[in-house]
């Protein structure tokens, strides 16, 4: 049986019961494979879940059919879920019907919803709070690296340079009185603020929903008065139709000469094209964990600038960022089976926002 | 006339008048290379020097022939040295028998005194101060990127391997709640400790030389221990005959598989050849800014490990590291000039172990 031949019956697919707790007890599929299963899902963090209900793990594959979908969600109330795990259509949550709640181990839910999903009654949380200080880490980490010049330095040496030309980069700045431009006053980029602090840093954020009594208000800017002034400029808004290319050409090329930007959001806040021509000229120099098609083609340009430093999209993936989001799925789903309110629930208004 | 042949009036080479004002104003020669000389005195730092004393700026290769020298300190109190300066032998202190101060932008002046320079009578100052602060965040970012696995995922991202190949590298580890091992409770390694613990590091300090005291004290750990428990070993410690050598293939060994080490202090405190086993063996990450053989040789075996991070011996070279040196070396001549006490003078006793 394949989803298209799936019949479905409006109504059973859109409207759950409001009865809470099941007669047969509480099911959990949870669909993460490993490596990653084990980072978020410890031992201690497994049995935590097993002991409030039924765990079954089930492989991303199986879903692909509707048979296998449906077989799966037999008798279950909750799906964990992961990167990759199929959009929650009508189709499928027909296949689901006793599916009350979505706990995912990742921060963005948009790939998993719908209109339907919507309109459904089934709830979803996410555990992207468990990812902030990672984030925040490996954009502090980029920050240092870039104000002291390290790509360059270290790609020279380990391309054989001589150490004389390897010591021709531009001289080394300290974080420690250096101007750093903060976009977005989200979670993770008042994680990064924190930090920048903690070393010094004279901090600007800039973030149109900055809210007067936010105690980030005394250091807002405009965009423009950000990045004429930084000597950092690290990204951290969230990705919507408004923040969507707010780092455009002209924007990028306002940051001071020998500016350097981190980014460890997501590639369409920025145009890449332009940033790409900024950092080839060796204007700015850049650092990148999120780009515009991944994974990165092995041919990318990027991969050839020298004062260029690269991550594979890992910024979220700390040993300690997968443990905090494994534990906040379990605590969830501990909230959800005792009837109380959820902590990261996500609604549809807000989902428009926090991209 | 060449140094071999000048005659060494001893006594006149040795002992300095105790008179300090002398009849003629004072006189510095300054004798720093660009682009160097331009970032320890821009004109700022300059005029505050040439309101005190006639500035006589030499070149290096001046100073090769016992004219040059002679003719550079005739009448000259004050030499203001960087490295490279020619070593204050008998057979030099005689060409510059005004000679009373000499103020050294860098750290170590070890190259700089003899046993007759000691004897002499002339002072000696140096603005290591003004280091300790960029080194220590350059040990910060390398402990960082390393406890991120950075250089493994930027190498290969860089060298063309595939994004999952660049994401099979150990995961990521947060500096918030790591351990770090801090061996070298010096002013580096002090400021390095500040940092670290700002950003939630539990930090171990090894220094035989730690008083009861100190306020580091109740994170003093033996060797032994600090090797055997922490995630991080950074080397902070001043290079004498009891610290060389100090982390040998044995103490190596005995660090954690995954840890990582950072050495932006001296190369000879730790055994490199096994420091190179360990980190091609995969087992430690390491970050060097310090080596054997400076400059590094192109085809140095160091070059070739992807997950070793290099920088060519630029930790105390910071923008803002040589702005204050220039500036200690103007306070410590306008103290001289005062006849006040030097805040930065360096004793023959106390040089066998600041290194």
């Amino acid at each position: 049986m394949h989803l298209a031949e799936t019949q479905i019956e409006s109504g059973a697919a859109v409207q759950r019961s409001d009865e809470i707790s099941p007669s047969q007890g509480w099911s959990a599929v949870l669909c993460v494979a490993e490596p990653e299963r084990g980072a978020f899902f410890p031992a201690s963090t497994l049995q935590r879940l097993e002991a409030r209900c039924d765990v079954r793990i089930v492989d991303r594959q199986v879903l692909d059919s509707a048979h296998g979908f449906a077989q799966s969600f037999d008798g279950v109330q909750i799906a964990i879920t992961s990167w990759g795990f199929p959009s929650l259509s009508a189709e499928r949550l027909v296949l689901a019907p006793q599916l009350r709640l979505v706990t995912h181990t990742g921060s963005s839910v948009k790939f998993l919803v719908t209109d339907e999903f919507w309109t459904s009654g089934v709830r979803i949380s996410q555990a992207g709070a468990a990812m902030a200080a990672s984030v925040a880490e490996l954009s502090l980490a980029f920050t240092l690296a870039l104000l002291r010049r390290i790509p360059e330095q270290d790609h020279a040496l380990h391309d054989g340079s001589e150490w004389q030309v390897a010591r021709t980069a531009r001289r080394g700045v300290e974080i420690a009185g250096a101007r750093v431009g903060v976009v977005g006053a989200s979670r993770t980029g008042r994680s990064y603020v924190e930090r920048c602090q903690a070393l010094g840093a004279d901090v600007l954020v800039h973030d149109p929903y900055l809210r007067h009594d936010d105690p980030l208000s005394d250091r807002s800017a405009t965009l423009e008065s950000l990045l004429a002034s930084c000597d950092v400029v690290a990204i951290h808004a969230p990705l919507t139709e408004e923040s969507k290319g707010m780092l455009g050409r002209g924007q990028l090329a306002s940051i001071r000469d020998g500016g350097v930007v981190v980014n460890t959001a997501r590639s369409p806040l920025v145009d890449m094209d332009a940033l790409y021509d900024e950092a080839a000229s060796g204007r700015l120099d850049v650092a990148l964990d999120v780009f515009d098609v991944e994974p990165l083609p092995p041919d990318d340009r990027w991969r050839a600038l020298p004062n260029v430093l690269l991550t594979p999209h890992l910024g979220g993936a700390s040993v300690q960022s997968r443990l905090r989001a494994g534990q906040i799925v379990v605590s969830e789903i501990e909230r959800f089976i005792s009837g109380r309110a959820l902590e990261h629930e996500v609604h549809r208004p807000a989902l428009e926002r926090i991209g």
